[in-house]
């Protein structure tokens, strides 16, 4: 089917005169691009071209089909060419490659990948949706058979029955990001043994590495073996079948397959070769409307590189939610609409086994990468609804916001439930400008199984403003062994069971009777469980005049940070 | 204990003399600003008197206790009134009533209910939490055994040993609100046949009466017998033992036990006999720093009215989360701080039986009361997360907001799953004066299982936005049955399954062919399942010149409507 040969022939409508509007790649932006067009223009000529099978398919299902989550590949077809036909008189064309563009002639070169013939096709306006590209590393053996990367539904079909032809029974996943951890869960779904490598010493590089460190702990109480800080060096086809995945620290693991999970680059090889500007983060570069360098070309997707809503800086982000979003956007601007993109707060979850791992805006490691030196951060571990209501499960939180006007930063959160719930509010909330005081006065849902009456939300807010208004100093977790006191006010069983090294221990309750102990010129550090109790003693010793400092999140953050190899 | 034989005497602090604040209720308000003030003054010598046996306990989870849900009585204890004394220095003195307040002298008159003993105590500074009390209405038999109202954990367990004594196993549960509703879950988890009385024809009388309508299916399929739009006569008790509610309508409902839950009234007893300033609302009028009209007196929770945060009006909201940040900004307001309390927008969720119910900021029929008229409204049914991944149950979602700027004014949903998070993120984005464009852009987490690349957050602001900018002009489901062409784009089986009366068919499939057999002359009204089809058929008719109205939610809202008795 081409839209040349059209048995419907749209009515010329009041807006424009009849434009040709050619889409390359028929995923996510690109489709969603064609389809708001079409709603806004009638009498526009719309045609989608895509090198593979399918268009508008659900790009992040494809490690659930793989896992046979979804079992049947039609659920991935979010909409069929027929369908775009019918319903938005959208010309489709699939296992079509467009191979070139002449910008002065407004011509693209276009072949057909099933008869080899090619053709050119003229357009009005183009729009380039070509999306991102799996990272394969340049070393032996990744081109092996039974060396899986994840892009399309072919790939998850292959990948499918490679396990089920060969009965696989081990698998090695490289790289311990989104896809490699969905894969990770997809595969021991399928009852495979699963070992990762990841060249970080942490899981979820976008994380702070003491927030990833409870997905290490999760992932090894689930049977997945470890290899973090440790990357590929080497694939290695054994005699007998079968493969061997090398690191670069000399470890051996044994695969029957491997998946590359290691990232993906944005496809800019057209856009290149047709001289459109290309940015610094390797993505093609496009205004706040979607447009290129080039006035008559937009590009959307995986493939350009959008402003970072909280830096400014330009940055490339291969998520659906924005790529939809940039469609719209570019379908508008093409539509003479003013509709502007808002840029990215790179708001992202991801699910493991019953783990949840959420995060929206700046992480720590991004600020300081940005310089900006400005901010504070608070830990929490509430649970995810009421205490007194069964089944409570913490929600392990970092709140990053910037001094002192107490603007919100970042967050990230893990845990098992309403995880991504406090993190798309927070997410709401840096969108418009939100700050501290903001979440600490926002009024969410509470019922005992939902929530609490100061929700998560609103106590990340409340001990930042304690942090601002200089109520709570916190103390620096990595400063942790310089010259202070460190004073542990748990009750004596907690503390037995295992405390911060060098702490000593002054219970709350023992504290009204006994601070006149602690020595008066010493910067006090406090600690408690999670972080509450040494609140109330640090309010109670900076009015006694002590200099009594909070270590935020208490043994609970300790712990995550000794997990991530940060400090003793 | 009383403050009066402190063991502990304080220090006096660098900030205030040794001020004596004492505060009258110590559940939820009270308890909040009593710890809130020990951490801002160590000086101040601050007490907390309660009528009943216990300060600080989880009055949401009652039910949940009566249910047995939560076993242990205990966990209802947040705090005891040793642990008051022992981390806050806060002498707390239960089964203590406040019977009056001198305050020209600013002395309270307290009296011990164990020993009858009366005393007075002197203040500089005193708090008002006195909650709110269960509506009883003056009818025969409300007071007879076994008619129960729930407030308090002797309530609580009256309830708890009624049930098991006597094996009851019938129940009429008069009011359909939030206690109502998850008084009925808590019955039937403890095997009880439930009855439910509600004056009003609808559930969640703060919910407009469309988007309660799937509540009634709900509770009817799972067994239990309603009775809407029909109040409560009085209640005779039988020869036989046991009781029998009659109805307003005469019914006869046979029950065990009686539970009411008809609403709360302010307890203003103490605050009016002192000559405090009552609002209209019938709660205690107070400032933004919870200030009442006598400046050494505060006042906070259920018992005073508050502004609205949309509206400006004063309103009377028995919130636990509210009541802890009122409790909050009145000790700062004490320790002279300038905190201001921002108002209320009526955020909250009930959950019966798996069904959960959730909303922010007006309703439709709130806008209405208050005279508001240049809003819109559009109603969805998305998925809770993406529909290739099983289990995706829908969201019934409805979002109000104002022309044209686009300002969210109130958003309602129903739904099995991700409910509260959707409202909670609406909630945030109101409270910052965010507007439907905001919801359309906003970037919230996806992945399969925890949402969608147009999460229903988006696709409500995006809805929203097709309405302002006339993209999608919407027709009044309340005006159906006018002179219109109902036109109904779902394929053929669906509209043989159910339609609107009077709708005739033409799938979207065939609309590109047949669109000309449509009148040009006259209103056209689309519908198909939830919206979506029609909307694009709204789009194309309005782009070939036919006058298209979309009936926002298609026919899941209509059969809402229908269900709520509003339209034929």
């Amino acid at each position: 089917m081409s839209y040349q040969t059209d048995p419907h022939p749209t009515v010329s409508g009041r807006s424009n005169p009849r434009r040709r509007v050619l889409v390359v790649g028929g995923v996510a932006g690109g489709a969603s691009c064609a389809a708001r067009l079409r709603r806004l223009d009638e009498s526009a000529e719309i045609a989608v071209f895509d090198r593979g099978p399918f268009v508008s398919f659900a790009n992040c299902g494809l490690p659930y089909y793989v896992g046979n989550v979804i079992e049947d590949e039609g659920a991935l077809l979010v909409a069929s060419p027929e369908m775009f036909h019918q319903r938005f008189n959208i010309a489709v064309s699939t296992d079509t490659e467009v191979t070139g563009i002449d910008r002065p002639a407004r011509v693209i070169s276009v072949r057909d990948l099933r008869s080899g013939v090619s053709r050119s096709e003229r357009y009005d306006a183009l729009v380039l949706s070509p999306g991102a590209a799996p990272i394969r590393p340049l070393l032996p053996g990744v081109d092996l058979a039974g060396v899986f990367a994840i892009r399309n539904i072919p790939d998850s079909r292959r990948i499918r029955s490679w396990i089920s032809d060969r009965c696989a029974q081990t698998a090695v996943v490289v790289g311990g990001g989104f896809i490699g951890l969905e894969m990770v869960e997809n595969l021991i779904h399928r009852s495979l043994a699963v070992t990762v490598l990841e060249k970080l010493p942490q899981f979820m590089p976008p994380l702070d590495p003491e927030m990833a460190a409870p997905i290490k702990e999760h992932l090894a109480t689930n049977g997945v073996t470890l290899h973090l800080g440790d990357g590929l060096a080497r694939i290695d086809e054994n005699p007998g079948g079968g493969l061997t995945v090398v690191s670069e620290h000399g470890a051996r693991l044994p695969a029957d397959l491997v998946i590359l999970a290691i990232g993906v680059r944005p496809e800019i090889a057209l856009a290149r070769a047709a001289g459109l500007a290309i940015g610094s983060r390797g993505g093609i570069v496009v205004d706040a409307q979607m447009r290129t360098s080039d006035p008559n070309i937009w590009a959307v997707g995986d493939a350009v590189e959008v402003p970072d809503a909280l830096t400014g800086q330009e940055t490339v982000l291969p998520l659906a939610g924005p790529a939809n979003r940039e469609g719209r956007v570019a379908a508008e601007s093409i539509a003479g609409r003013a509709t502007q993109f808002r840029g990215v707060q790179a708001t992202a979850v991801v699910g493991v086994l019953g783990l949840t791992v959420a995060s929206t805006g700046a992480s720590e490691k991004g600020l300081r990468r940005a310089g900006v030196t400005n901010f504070e951060k608070v830990y929490l571990h509430p649970g995810h609804h009421a205490g007194y209501y069964p089944g409570a499960r913490p929600i392990h939180l970092k709140l990053l916001f910037s001094k002192p006007d107490g603007r919100i930063l970042g967050a990230q959160a893990v845990g098992r439930e309403g995880v991504e719930k406090r993190i798309d509010v927070i997410a709401a909330a840096i969108q418009l400008g939100g700050t501290v005081h903001d979440l600490a006065a926002a009024e969410l849902c509470y019922a005992p199984q939902f929530g609490a009456a100061k929700d998560p939300v609103n106590l990340a807010g409340m001990l930042a403003e304690n942090v601002l208004n200089g109520d709570m100093p916190v103390a620096d977790w990595l400063a942790l062994g310089s010259d202070v006191l460190l004073l542990d006010v748990r009750d004596p069983d907690e503390f037995a069971a295992g405390h911060i090294p060098g702490a000593v221990n002054l219970p709350l309750s023992q504290l009204r009777d006994r601070y006149a102990e602690l020595p008066q010129n010493r910067d006090i550090w406090i600690s408690c469980g999670v972080g509450q109790r040494a609140y109330y003693a640090t309010r109670f010793l900076a009015q006694h005049g002590y200099r009594a400092w909070n270590l935020s999140g208490g043994y609970a953050t300790y712990t995550a940070f000794r997990d991530a190899g940060l400090t003793a």
